[in-house]
């Protein structure tokens, strides 16, 4: 393999405007430049990218850490985060790290390590100490991670008003909330705040349910049954995201109750995919493409040093299907 | 910022020393390595990572280049691969390539250029000249590149051969196969030998339609409406994939076709994600977790320089829903 020094000699050029012209540094006739250029093209030379990497200190790669890529709202995220970092000359790196704080504090290790030049983060791990370093390139979604770091996220108290009000429209009055552990610092939690807000001036009594996101599929089926066999007079549910609210119209079905007939049901999220798979399903619709877009431009201006807000909130709409 | 020659001289020992402490290289004793160790804590000193990888000439990164994660069943594989490599101490780069074979040949010259120590590749396009570099580093999913690089799918055959003869037992004649262009290196189009052989043993004669999987969501709708279109008296389809079958269901209840009564429907991919979402469907189910385990035992093999197999065919099993 062609080394830096057979570059120079057939250029008959020095070792460091070989270099210079690699890393497009200090003044340099054209001439020098296309005689460098033809004789790389001749002797088939590869620069060595990591050298490269390691005089720039940059190394154009961006780290994302989501729950899991397998999930259909993390999975659009990540697929519109890397189509836009591509086109700005970035490749992405992605971990899932789904109950796992020791994998997103080494992401943070990396970063802090200069191994990546920012962070997107979407994680519900807690308490880890890494974060306390300020102004770092770092933006997290539907997560508050601290004051210095900005969230993107929908906007989930205008969602969780929505949802409500639809199923009271549509005739519900004991109606049940689905959402987070209430100690997970997520955006969802104000999903929570509007049901109850509207409940409370609808006169109605608020019953909000905590199950965990993380937790296994049959763990969650469970909780979700145990739920519908505890409140056999149920008229409508507001639940957490769309896979659970799949999760509960079998278990509905289970129990012979017709939907919307017997119980309304909304979901949240809104994905494409699930939008094509269950298009009978009344959701939120989080605008992806927005988040995504949003989440790439505050990176960048974290990277270039500039100021960014503390939060970024994207409008969300209903998906108006047959289940509420 | 503490620099290596700060550590140098707090622990009493050469900057040489200390890069061995750092990269695990010749002898050196405990007490040596203690004091390192030592000094780093005390001055808080973070290695510079890129300098390590320059060093060792290698980077740790694998990268994924797949279609789209936004699809179940790439999603899940990615999420396998990742959470296997992450183990084994990799991190993973991913790529989502639909339609992109710039994108794909960036990838290749990202491998090429030791960017990457790996590459796994699933995607669609053809004709990229790096993939003749010989003895890569590199394992295909679902794909066939070329004779040197090894591909792992499961056993599209045996899962055509399943699909349809359950649909014949079911008491379909008239039964359409959906699969990708035939001019498409995918072991997906051993499913279509699978259902013409099928078909022709019971003296049935086979339909195969070719719709791209790769094109736009709202262009398929219409190429299967016009499928159903075409043929009101069709019986059965074997769909190309779940997310198709699922558009299918939604086209058959349009036209008052009622499944299974009226048309009996077979999809394929099987994802934890579309057997929670859509239950219903009878699917043929791919081994995500082992394809994810053979793809990285493979590439592993393949950079440690060992011989590989051409082909790793793994096992598939009908889920059996009401549809078909």
């Amino acid at each position: 393999m062609a080394k830096l020094e057979d570059v120079a000699k057939l250029a008959n050029v020095s070792k460091t405007t070989v270099s210079r012209v690699l890393n497009h540094r200090g003044y340099l006739s054209q001439k020098t430049i296309d005689r460098v250029h033809a004789a790389m093209r001749e002797l088939n030379y590869r620069p060595n990218v990591i050298a490269q990497q390691l005089y720039k200190n940059q190394t154009n790669l961006i780290g994302i850490l989501l729950p899991t890529v397998a999930n259909p709202f993390f999975g659009e995220v990540t697929l519109e985060l890397e189509r836009r970092l591509y086109q700005l000359g970035y490749k992405v790196l992605i971990g899932n790290s789904m109950n796992d704080p020791s994998k997103e504090a080494d992401y943070l290790e990396q970063l802090l390590n200069k191994q990546v030049d920012g962070l997107i983060v979407g994680t519900h791990n807690q308490g880890i100490q890494e974060y306390q370093n300020l102004n770092l390139p770092i933006v997290s979604i539907d997560r508050i991670v601290n004051g210095d770091i900005p969230t993107v996220a929908s906007d989930n108290y205008a969602g969780g008003r929505l949802a409500t009000e639809r199923l009271i429209e549509r005739g519900a009055q004991k109606i049940i909330h689905i959402n987070g552990p209430q100690s997970l610092p997520i955006t969802a939690a104000r999903r929570r705040e509007a049901y109850e807000d509207v409940m409370n001036a609808h006169h109605l009594t608020p019953l909000t349910y905590e199950v965990d996101f993380n937790i296994a599929e049959t763990v969650k089926k469970q909780k979700l049954a145990q739920i519908l066999a505890a409140h056999p007079d149920v008229e409508g549910i507001f639940a957490s995201n769309d896979t659970d609210a799949a999760l509960l119209m079998q278990l509905a079905a289970e129990r012979g109750l017709r939907i919307p007939e017997d119980l309304l049901l909304i979901g949240y999220d809104g994905t494409k995919l699930v939008r094509e798979l269950v298009p009978q399903l009344t959701t939120v619709i989080q605008p992806v493409d927005q988040i995504a877009a949003t989440a790439v431009k505050v990176l960048q201006e974290r990277i270039a040093g500039q100021p960014t807000k503390a939060e970024y909130i994207l409008p969300v709409q209903l998906s108006v299907g047959t289940t509420a």
